[in-house]
């Protein structure tokens, strides 16, 4: 898959001077923590000492998934439908959230198991309706997974015609954190326990029950470990085009803002395709789905916001925008000591 | 002192009506995490199901510090005047902050030794050129301290007048953190060496030293640990006055954002005053002060951010004023199962 995009590293080149610029601010050095690496790396990516974010914009990719009718979750499937209206409708968490903070939201249909009336607001993508269980079968074909990919890819450089610059992703599908643990197992190389968590609110014992059978589902499978091989097997169409869509963005030198749980298991596909897509990545927070924390540690990142929250839909990267916000503002419009006439540090 | 405030305990009136508001909002439960607990928070301050954020309003206050001539910061004392100036001409971190957020900035001199030329965006309540030197006498007079919460508090009660029922605080004073940490080992029964930090970014030596200096302050004064005893032996203007602010506000019933290492001290001395103010407030983030974890956990609350900042000036209550906003929003605005027409767990 790596031929299919061009992703360059992170350019180093004005590294030092934007620490300059930075620790000449009127504020003891270091002291802005976090948004000082920000708008580090916000400067690198776009290759300025003036980083600028033009149309910020999260797209929702919506897909159900087989493995829901085997009790993985406490919520029936057609609840994937009556969400992705309820984004149509304005009503979610991720609308508010977006509108709050002056971020485009898109919703796609990746391969939702209904059919939508017209609706400018909802991009077609669908690759199917629905993945097959991957208890029993691949939930995909690899031609599927490179077609979703393909798509996710052409979506983001559809977006990227806007002038958006910063991209966050997002996802709606019952049954994913399922996908997900498995990606993270097999591409992490950790326990599918260690991996599995409540998903939308399991108790005790579907917990253990979701433990089997994704173990069980890892079992039913010969497969290679490469990347489109365990996207296809056990990925969501949703997961599939986040990691076409992600690529595409680190391609055309956008920061990218990865959510919770289940957009880290894209990035996770992502990152075993062309690791140089992790330096225009940013955690925008932890997620309290299980598994989450031991996931972000195979990216050696640290996610901006840590408020136990484990809803998807992008609420994460949402939520966190702000604080990239402030740190692109301050390097651009904050006092320097010279500019203030501050004094500096005397020892 | 707590005859000069009344302050109610926070209302549990509507605790359950709360609650079944926020269940039946389109996630799986407690998926919001700590937005749900600061929609409830906020709901039973303002004892409504409908709570509104009205002017939030951040206030900065600055005071000079006598402690700061022997060494405790590697910042010369006249920072403090001169990042007051940077403050009205705009161009200081808090300033871009509020700006960013919508939050109103009032700054007010609650002891810089400097005179300020007259300027409406300046809020004169100076109680003196700074403290005196704490290593040698008490830093003020029992009654400049009462007349600093008295100050402190006419300024909150002037601000509620515009409608704000949303409050922040912020500081600036070299030395300040010095104060501070002594307020956190007399008032939390913490040794002294375990509060003190790095302020500004003092080195090892400069630590040790600063640790000497403040073990040998407490040794030079025999003082009850009353928070008015403790406030005058060793606070700064602008603490004590944020005290009378912090305890004014929740008399007003006011949601209060308290920022770092130095704003948490004032709490501390108000909190001993009347323990009714802690329901009244959100702790903002988490500094990187040494000091501030182990000060936190005097109040058994949990900050939002953590984001290795130590800035001071309210910077931290500015930037975790959006997750505030977004709480109330989906409380407010967000679809319920019902009217959204989404199906219920099924398990």
């Amino acid at each position: 898959m790596k031929e299919m995009f061009s992703i360059e590293p992170v350019s180093r080149n004005l590294c030092r001077l934007l620490k300059n610029k930075i620790n000449n601010k009127t504020k003891p050095i270091g002291s802005l923590g976090r948004l000082e690496e920000l708008a580090l790396q916000i400067g690198c990516i776009q290759n300025t000492l003036s980083p600028k974010l033009n149309n910020p914009t999260i797209i929702v990719f919506a897909g159900d998934h087989g493995i829901s009718n085997d009790g993985v979750s406490p919520y029936p499937g057609t609840v994937t439908k009556e969400m992705v209206l309820n984004f149509l409708a304005g009503g979610a968490a991720i609308n508010l959230f977006c509108r709050q903070n002056d971020i485009s939201l898109k919703v796609v249909d990746a391969g939702v198991n209904a059919d939508f009336e017209h609706n400018p607001k909802l991009i077609d993508a669908k690759i199917g309706y629905g993945t097959k269980d991957f208890l029993h079968e691949p939930a995909m074909s690899i031609s599927q997974a490179k077609l979703a990919i393909r798509k996710g890819a052409e979506i983001v450089k559809q977006t990227a015609l806007s002038g958006c610059n910063i991209i966050g992703f997002g996802e709606m599908g019952i049954g994913n954190t399922s996908s997900a643990s498995i990606i993270m197992s097999l591409l992490g190389n950790i326990p599918i326990d260690q991996c599995t968590g409540r998903g939308a609110g399991l108790d005790d014992a579907g917990l253990a029950a979701k433990q089997k059978i994704l173990s069980d589902a890892i079992k039913a499978h010969k497969i290679d470990r490469t990347p489109i091989s365990v996207l296809s097997t056990f990925g969501g169409f949703e997961i599939a085009m986040m990691t076409g869509a992600m690529l595409a963005a680190a391609e055309r030198k956008m920061t990218i803002l990865i959510d919770g749980f289940i957009v880290t298991s894209a990035l996770l596909v992502a990152e075993k395709i062309d690791s140089n897509i992790l330096g225009y990545c940013i955690l925008a927070h932890r997620s309290n789905e299980n598994g989450h924390k031991l996931m972000i540690r195979l990216f050696n990142k640290e996610p901006l916001l840590d408020l136990r929250m484990r809803l998807g839909e992008g609420t994460g990267a949402a939520l966190a925008y702000p604080l990239i916000v402030a740190s692109v503002n301050f390097l651009n419009q904050m006092a320097s000591f010279e500019s203030a006439n501050v004094s500096k540090a005397i020892r």
